[in-house]
């Protein structure tokens, strides 16, 4: 099936849909309802009801969905039925935590390289893969298919190494670097950003605001 | 001032502005008008002079906004005009990285403490601080003034963990755990997730959606 006809906004929530489905189905669950689906999520059944509907088949009157083959429709329009291969740029402590994480994720992504500039780190292992110059990234991706490049490096060199792996035919970027990548890059380029101290500054500005509610 | 009546959607928009404020700040630039301001950022100018109104006084017809008041004013719907204590809970790679990213975010965020349940990790040092005990944290909490706790620890003890500060009077979780955790706790205490793996999906269907486009 193609996924062309979802918005934007039910594709935002299939993550967590995906997510839910998969705790339900380790538990054992086969089939749930949209009441019990709202319950657990705080989602409303009528929301769940519209967005599942995209998937027709799966929800029946009376019978609720089936979770497991829910899960892996959802799992196939997230693309997370086939391996997909990845390059981390940036081998720092953050880059090294993404590269331990996604190895543990097991939802099909396979780090196939970790780069960077820095001398110190060259040649030093991260969970089976050496870290190599930066230098060599241009050849490695001309020579290896790679689906996404995460970005964890300084913001200053976020530009310019995001246009070289677009350059490099890279279609998918996971940047942690406080920079708007697209402004700089081809509309055929997905940016996924990771804006940490946004974040941040986010839960302080809320904390703030919880606390003046309750001065 | 008080924050009270700006809306949640120009507050979710306000660290970008923060961002680029401080950019322009740093590059010397006194003054930006919106349609400036909309070109880099990449916003309507229209969006932008409704969003900034909040902060009336800044913005002067043929004058445009002065960047650094503006900076500030931000800064301090924010959060960002007080130093702030966190505590991080969970000294994994993830743990450490953030450890060291807050550290140098100079944004007022301070860490005071890290923590951990597992042997190997207690009693070393990241950065000045020494990793303690899971065990002692209760303790912590209720002798030292924290404002925000991260969380990133496994998933299976997070909802645990997030009741327990909670209890103890801490009113902010930055949440890094695949776990919802506004639902275990009370509507007091607010919760900004990062969820790694759910950003990670979403990237991988924006892929496969942008490559069904060109197909």
């Amino acid at each position: 099936m193609t996924n062309k006809g979802i918005s934007e906004a039910v594709i935002k929530r299939l993550p967590r849909y995906y997510r839910y489905l998969n705790d339900l189905s380790e538990q054992g669950v086969e089939r749930i309802s949209s009441a019990e689906l709202s319950k657990i999520m705080k989602v409303t059944a009528s929301q769940i009801r519209q967005d599942l509907n995209h998937f027709g088949g799966f929800g029946q009157q009376g019978y609720g969905y089936n979770v497991r083959s829910l899960y892996e429709e959802i799992g196939k329009i997230l693309g997370l039925d086939k391996a997909q291969t990845m390059v981390i740029v940036g081998a720092g402590r953050l880059g090294q935590a993404l590269a331990n994480y996604v190895r543990f994720e097991k939802r099909g992504f396979r780090v196939i390289g970790i780069f960077d500039s820095n001398p110190e780190l060259i040649g030093s292992t991260v969970r089976q893969c050496v870290i190599q110059s930066s230098a060599e990234l241009p050849a490695f991706l001309d020579n290896h298919p790679v689906d996404i490049v995460t970005l964890a490096i300084p913001r200053k060199d976020a530009p310019d190494l995001a246009r070289l792996v677009a350059d490099h035919g890279v279609q998918a970027i996971w940047n942690f670097t406080p920079v708007d990548l697209n402004l700089y890059l081809p509309d055929n380029v997905v940016v996924e950003n990771v804006h940490l101290s946004e974040s941040l500054m986010k839960l302080s500005c809320d904390l703030q605001r919880i606390r003046e509610k309750e001065a």
